[in-house]
């Protein structure tokens, strides 16, 4: 099942079922009129879901054209958005290049940071930020989204609450970082609002592709047109989405419609290009001595996208432009 | 006028309008049936609940009688929730326990940061700790709720997007703030859950109370009963609520209904007592060279509350026993 959330001029939009090839939807029926009123309800909503998905596929309903122009985000607003940093050779590398070294236990122990949730952009919102000097940065992810899922909620079970999964851009702002985290309390202004994708998805829709809670798929991106990444999301992903929701679940319970992130996707194959400009610079200073490809410029495009193995775009495309404010 | 959130089963609870008392309370009539649906649409939403508020008030309408036990917290769960250290004494005493100074842009610069919305405890919920070692510490504090925020939001503009005030106890497990924070992307398992008071008041309700964004009034906080803190949260407040909210906004839009926090109230003054116990051991260490008071254990019960200068309780009091796990 894929599902999208359509404009609707309301905050939260109207939950749509997409099917399988992003050409066609049909509109939720109540309840279930947002994501977070049926991710509220999941288990009386997702069979309902389900039904409108296979009859959609079977050609069975009378459906409305998609575009993933129209979409919000899957939840444009939602109450928790945790990201963590699970492609550990990205952290060590960017650490590198400062000259830093890395904790042996952030291979163990999953580094992650609480994020801001109540502006999630649509797949293809700008991305507007007030001074391109900030150093303005795409990262390229995965998240999913999960059910209620308890306090101390070890790995084994998390795997059951994963319930939708998405790609997002967690924009940075990279030259506000340092002087953020130096102060102690983790990032704040250097992290603005994220953009989605234009669905998301069941699990069951990636088939094999999703094993041992992992993305085993290629994620693309492109820069101003030029593809710079096709890392495998399944490879070098040091923890699984449920390890990283134990790990944010160790002394808290987390309500439905938590997104849960990845990070930064990073293959230590360096032929699969980068997910993040950070990276790139992070090799440039470990080769040159100093980076060389500048963050985004305002008027670049970022898009991000992952297909199946027959080329079909699972998660519909992320589209952006960098803007200044007011533009 | 003062709202309150109360118990209905579902997630986001039942609207009220209370009164200025606490003894009794009305529904807010549809749409306006949740504080965030109301925060949504406050410029049409602010003068209905203002009518009914006055009505309550004159005797003029049949209400019900108003309880802080039935009452979840005025957002059962929110879009955002930034907290700062505005008190910026607090942070100094406590970097000066273990032999760290503080930079002096500190004083310039607000220090703030993300926290989890996605659970916020009403004002008698349990503080569940599955570990009692884990260093459990209530961090009395204030509140604001605004409307919707843009980006680069000056402090001059900021105030007018202040439209309810309330009471936190921002848990803390000071145990795992060392190591977390040494991982550098700030707190995520050492801040669970947080608690807020039983009703949100509009800023007029504080009266001369209410200046320059700051609430001048003094902060009570009890320990199993005996009252460790009577500091006033006007004083010492480095930052008002206004440059807090310039602060978080210079990046990112806010939603309606973010909530940003003060961070500890506390007083240069010692006689005024603490507002965690964090602080409290920071002035032992600088005095004995270790703490003497350890932090909170299973039993253990918080009162936090403000009163006006008639000793009337202004938003109610949150009251809270630690729990272990499963209790």
């Amino acid at each position: 099942m894929k599902l999208a959330t359509l404009q609707n001029g309301q905050r939260d939009g109207r939950l749509a079922v997409v099917n399988r090839t992003l050409t066609q939807a049909v509109w939720a029926p109540a309840p279930y009129l947002t994501l977070q009123l049926a991710l509220d309800d999941w288990q009386q909503a997702s069979p309902i879901l389900t039904a409108l998905s296979q009859q959609l596929e079977a050609g069975a309903l009378a459906s409305f054209a998609f575009a993933s122009e129209a979409c919000l985000a899957p939840l444009p607003r939602a109450y928790q958005w945790a990201d963590g940093s699970a492609y550990v050779n990205h952290v060590e590398l960017v650490r590198r290049a400062r000259g830093a070294t890395m904790p042996d236990t952030f291979w163990t122990d999953p580094l992650m940071y609480q994020g801001g949730s109540d502006d999630l952009l649509g797949p293809r919102a700008p991305i507007v930020c007030p001074q391109v000097d900030y150093g303005i940065d795409f990262e390229a992810e995965l998240a999913v989204i999960t059910d209620d899922v308890p306090m101390t909620c070890p790995p084994a079970d998390a795997a059951s609450h994963i319930k939708l999964i998405m790609l997002v851009n967690d924009v940075s702002l990279r030259n506000l970082i340092p002087p953020e985290l130096a102060k102690g309390f983790g990032f704040f202004q250097s992290k603005p609002a994220s953009a989605f994708s234009p669905v998301a998805v069941t699990p069951d829709e990636l088939g094999e592709a999703w094993q041992d809670c992992k993305v085993h798929l290629p994620l693309y991106v492109h820069w101003n047109g030029q593809q710079v990444c096709q890392a495998n999301a399944g490879v070098d992903m040091v923890f699984n989405f449920a390890q990283l929701i134990a790990h944010v679940a160790k002394t808290r319970r987390l309500g439905a419609g938590s997104i849960i992130g990845s990070g930064t996707v990073s293959n230590t194959d360096r032929r699969q290009g980068y997910a993040c400009i950070a990276e790139q610079r992070a090799l440039e200073m470990i080769e040159y001595g100093a980076p060389r490809t500048p963050y985004l410029q305002y008027g670049d495009t970022v898009q991000i996208e992952m297909c199946d193995a027959r080329g079909q775009s699972i998660f519909g495309r992320i589209e952006q432009v960098v803007q200044p404010l007011g533009q």
